[in-house]
């Protein structure tokens, strides 16, 4: 095998540094100051020392030792990626491998420092660490940023991203900031806070009504707020503020300080009374900086409640953009349907082809995550992404597995079509029916206000639990509003977490609803449709609740067994594709209405 | 309105007591020293000074106040047995009502001393008072008798009751105390403890493999246990010993004390370490004696979880004792519908009649509760209970809701049917038979392992909801083993509550399967079964349960409207009633075996 020299010698660096600030151990996470899902490539400061590129991972250092843990996901690459760095792979949940607290508490020699930057860490994970290395007579150093004087700007760093602050008019965002605000207030009264320090980038820009594009796919822009009963500081990079920019948040009254000085800020707040902060999403400096003269109330942000809660402005724009995501949806399907040299297109081709036709709409200003386009086998692996390399050449038979989503002035989509191009095995069939069963009477269920996605999870399950086989994920996620597709606090999943705080379904939640089979070497299915919650009858036992789908995109007939669907589901498997036609039909040329008729056909 | 001047003479006895004592207020409410759901007469204190004999309410007392708490099945009975007691009844739940220990806030004078007797007082309520107390810089007196002096053996006060002790045989338990034993050892070093003080009457019967009779349906006998990794102390009303028990006991080397010196030992306990002990389910005053001393870990019985999970000789003799009382209930049923002359029979009778067929078994020793047998609207009450005065009359019409369960050698059984005894609506038809596919749907969950009732209880609920009905109550309790008919910690219920722990599901739990329609002033409607939880397949997805059904008895199909049902359920229902034909046929006569054809048949 031959030597990683660039890699060997980063770390030789490292180590150097480490010594220098009498550090015994370096720990490199995956994340920016915000805990965000997906950060921008400023951040991929593991990557530079590991050479692992994959979305999860965390590098631990010390003078003799290095290892890089990561998740089922990413073994065979980072295997591949980490040959000849002399960095040891951990298999995260594999038998016998420890976790990186357990690695710690084994290997801590009395009086070690653990250093790591505390910006990017978050409270509670440093917290932790901090516990670990004190039951050992050491001690963390927070301060300790691995990238210091080894990747810069010089040696090909990326800047921090500084997009544009685009505003969001009151059209869109259905409140205004000034009426948030008064909310959020609220909030903090009712809890007996005195301030918020907020930190959380979607939080952030449901709360300002701004958005940006400094991370992929999510339309943020890098920032923190304090917030107390009087006032509002804003720390942004000042080069993202548009002259508008300027003036908006002037005429709010909002302070704006340099993204940089947050830390500054928060070290020198005096008398502000109890500060609320979410210690989930907030880095363990800022929290350390805070703490250090004032009382913290950690509880979860008031705002991401508030935001999953979407208002009735964004319910109507919503039920439009996801009619204009249906049909590109729609057409694309049609586009690969009628393809008669099918194994002339391969599968990043295919989802190229399904953003183009997704661009078109006027609203839309990006995809909301890289299309998953995974053909039979590849389909099988949750988070595939073809490369334009190695992507799988359709051919005409199997099933094709499309998961994508747009951001659009208006909302944000996400829909998951899984689609035959020809003969289909009588397994996939039987498995394809049972997904279309789950995802259906998901949808169409009825439940008393006070449900949580504990709750209903089990009836998309039930179809595939009854045959014994399971999807080893969600059924369902919040999605944001022209944010990020994954939002909290709801969900629908069925396990049993006691620590784990549960939130009661709403009035005006979105929530996918994707059962799915992956069955590994053979194929995959997932459909997934978007729902939006709402008030059904109420009587004296009750107030129920309900969905209504916003997603109107045909499911695959020539995989649905008939014989196999009760009567409900038949009913509801009829007139859910008797409502695509209807609201769909209207945008389609005359041919592809022709084979939507066909397509969604009463059987 | 007349004076009870009995009342108020006893009120006035009490309140001079208070006086000499130095209390300002007096606490009674219901219970035993174990925290048992169901209590003997002797501990009648609140019924005694109140008037009101309903199975729930608390008596609050000062020198110029008093009042009762009770919940909604008791109000108009309430307001019949306190009028002319000079005592305020507090409708629990309702709107504007403070609870109790809102009520306390309130009207606590600073310096006031709230008088228990902390025996009865379960300890985690006994330390909410205390605390209440002592914000008003007051206390709380938890050796405080109310009956003492007032309520005594001479002017009637039952004895407390001592049954003799039944020992269980090892064919009857499946496992053997000592073994027993060890396992709960080996749980107690788990949780770095040393010792156990046990007081949860059904814990106690089933670790020592002992029945008795000292509560009503009950079968248990009076003690409370104090366990170290070499010791065993038993605290047991020496009467209730018989010459076998004595020597079962000692040869098992367990120290046997008089059940009324427990107090003064916990007090003297020395060095013992760790001494675990389940707050919700042990008095108020014994952990206070304990704490003067020792050190506590608070946490759920041991015990809890593994008498919940039956063993397998628990299971083989529930699977016989369960046929035969489907037996006896399908008897009931034949015997109900055959009667021409339905109007000379009411629900008391009816109740008998059930009572009477269910004791001819030669296993049953007693009923697990008092039966329900409901007429029409009186079945739409969850816990009516007939009695031989004001039972209703039944009529060639209508239905019948009967839910009643047995004590046995073997088991404790519980099974409601809503049977027809004429004409039925065409809207309770509707309802029972949504009643019945909710119940049917359950029994044949699949699920993984790792589920909860939380998880499963929709799949019942599903088809009343979709009908915007809801049952106010869970769907499925746990079921003791030849003990009391309601068992934790296992439970079907839907409602979120964070600080509620539930319990994953365990092969060899006990459920019972209950959903029902309510409709006040015309009719109930609930059909129970039991069911006993166990593996399905396992493959890569994990460990998928099931369940099996123990309760054979047939459903009614004259409420049933085959069309309502789906193709699933429809042989779901057959197949069911295939089953009860067969197992139960064989033990009954022919008449009565003709008519189970007819009442099985396929639809």
């Amino acid at each position: 095998m031959e030597e990683n020299k660039l890699i060997r010698q980063r770390l030789e660096q490292l180590r150097n540094r480490m010594k220098e600030s009498q550090i015994e151990w370096c720990y490199i996470t995956t994340g920016d100051y915000h805990n965000s899902e997906y950060v921008t490539d400023y951040f991929n400061i593991r990557d530079f020392f590991s050479n692992f590129s994959g979305s999860n991972g965390t590098l631990v250092l010390s003078m003799e030792f290095a290892g890089l843990w990561t998740d089922g996901r990413y073994f065979i690459q980072a295997e591949g990626e980490l040959a000849g760095t002399g960095i040891k792979l951990f298999r995260m949940l594999d038998e016998g491998v420890p976790t990186i607290p357990e690695f710690f508490k084994e290997s801590l020699n009395v009086g070690d420092t653990i250093g790591f930057d505390g910006r990017i860490v978050p409270a509670t994970l440093g917290q932790e660490l901090a516990e670990i290395a004190k039951n050992s007579n050491g001690s963390v150093c927070a301060e300790f940023d691995p990238a210091e004087g080894i990747w810069t700007a010089e040696n090909g760093r990326p800047m921090l991203p500084c997009s544009p602050v685009k505003l969001i008019k009151t059209e869109l965002s259905g409140i205004s900031t000034s009426e948030k605000l008064e909310q959020i207030r609220d909030d903090l009264k009712k809890e007996k806070a005195d301030a918020l320090f907020l930190s959380k980038l979607d939080d952030l820009m449901w709360l300002f009504n701004i958005r940006g594009n400094d991370v992929p796919c999510n339309p943020v822009v890098l920032c923190h707020a304090f917030l107390t009963m009087e006032q509002v500081v804003l720390f942004i990079q000042k080069n993202a503020l548009t002259r508008e920019a300027v003036e908006y948040f002037k005429n709010m009254q909002v302070q704006i300080r340099e993204y940089s000085e947050v830390s500054e800020f928060l070290k020198n707040i005096n008398n502000a009374g109890h500060i609320m902060l979410d210690p989930k999403n907030v880095s363990y400096l800022f929290l350390k900086n805070i703490e250090e003269k004032q009382t913290v109330i950690k509880c979860v942000n008031p705002t991401e409640l508030k935001k999953s809660v979407k208002n009735e402005i964004e319910r109507k724009n919503l039920r439009e953009i996801y009619l204009k995501d249906s049909v590109a949806v729609t057409k694309f399907i049609y586009q690969i349907k009628k393809k008669t040299n099918l194994e002339e297109t391969n599968e990043f081709m295919a989802a190229m082809l399904m953003d183009e036709i997704r661009m078109q709409i006027p609203e839309c200003f990006g995809l909301s995550f890289p299309t998953i386009c995974g053909y039979q086998a590849n389909a099988a692996m949750m988070h595939y992404q073809a490369d334009a390399q190695n992507a799988a050449t359709l051919q005409a038979e199997g099933m094709l597995l499309v998961d994508s989503g747009g951001q659009y002035d208006g909302g944000t989509t996400d829909v998951t079509r899984t689609i035959s191009l020809g003969r289909v095995s009588e397994q996939q069939k039987e498995h394809y029916t049972r997904v279309s069963r789950g995802m259906l009477n998901l949808s169409n269920a009825k439940f008393l206000y006070g449900c949580t996605g504990r709750n209903l999870d089990i009836i998309a399950r039930q179809p595939l639990w009854e045959a014994a086989i399971d999807y080893k994920c969600g059924t369902g996620h919040g999605i944001g509003y022209m944010l990020n597709v994954h939002e909290g606090p709801q969900s629908i999943r069925w396990q049993y977490n006691q620590s784990n705080h549960e939130t009661v379904l709403e009035e005006g939640m979105l929530l996918s609803n994707e059962p799915g089979v992956y069955l590994a070497g053979e194929y995959g299915i997932r459909i997934e449709n978007i729902m939006l919650c709402k008030k059904g009858p109420k009587n004296s036992d009750g107030q129920f609740m309900e969905f209504e789908t916003l997603t109107f995109v045909p499911l695959e007939l020539d995989a649905v067994m008939r014989e196999n669907l009760n009567k409900d589901e038949l009913e509801r498997l009829n007139s859910y594709h008797k409502q695509v036609y209807e609201k769909i039909s209207p945008f389609l040329e005359e041919e592809e209405r022709k084979w939507l008729f066909n397509a969604t056909q009463i059987i």
